[in-house]
């Protein structure tokens, strides 16, 4: 797989934030690489109330690994 | 998007009790941004008692960021 | 809402546990604020082993925020 | 209720983990308090494999924390 | 119980990931001790997908124990 | 079981994401070793959102662990 991930570091929470999303993303992208396939998965869960919930639940995991890397951009 | 997350700095425990609230509703705002969607779903799952628990986990989980970033508010 | 967390400093570890349910049962209480439907759903879930199980996974997660903001009560 | 949590020390990690699973039973004893529904409730989840990995993440948690607490019992 | 834990010291992180997975099976011990129903469950959920990633999480919960008490085996 | 893991240091981020998967694959791996079986349920959970969803959070949280042990891969 090519280069997609250089650096945990983010010049702000909100960037720290969406790299935790892609990060999520990333983890389903090793396994399920079929483009189609994550597309009718994704209709799927994007309708389901528990599926949202325990995706921003791996946002959540990974956001804390992001966080602790950019110690919490603190000034 | 535009910015909705300028720090994890909050003034007191509570607040940022809110913030990982915030965080983890967040979560699922990138990934169905449907608003009437969005409603529709809040409606199931604040009437099931496992989905409510699920929702409360992802709370927690970001507020271990919130309260870790806060240096847990220690006077 | 007014003000319920002041600190996550607590005297005890058992004062700490249970705070940490506190913040367990605020992270639904956020979501759903309805009594009714909220003794309802105790009535259910209560009686339900995996519903307790994943109950008591927040109420860890919460406990593991307050033991370290607390230092884990060291002497 | 009365005093069963007056510290995270331990002597030993083996210890440590009982009181780890301590802390889980706890999670639910604070919330379903009728020890023949607990018994009952055991009955069910004691012979389902997925409730019992889930409960053995609960005790992966709060173990933790009580590690955490013990400096994980270094020499 | 017998004396099963003395130490979360491993020469290796592979001894310590290994370490973790003793962990995990014995959250499930302490609750269900009959060796005959404990065999009947590994069949059932070592043939389903979704319990096997599930175990594998309650192994990942406790390799970052069982890693920060070794301090990552850091040379 | 052959050596497999020697060391939880990367040299970039993205080679620590990979290895994260890798100790997500081999908690499965443990359990279940039959090749054959692993096939079958790759096929099954790799269609599946919440399936692929809960493998993410495995690699997320094994993540955070080799993110700790390069100590996030900071210059």
């Amino acid at each position: 797989m090519s280069v997609w991930l250089e650096s945990l570091i983010t010049a702000t929470p909100q960037e720290g934030f969406e790299l935790a999303i892609t990060l999520a993303r990333k983890g389903v992208g090793y396994i399920q690489k079929d483009e189609a396939v994550k597309a009718r998965l994704r209709e799927d869960y994007s309708n389901n109330a528990d599926s949202l919930t325990l995706a921003s639940q791996v946002v959540a995991i990974n956001f804390q690994t992001v966080a602790a890397a950019n110690n919490y951009w603190r000034k």
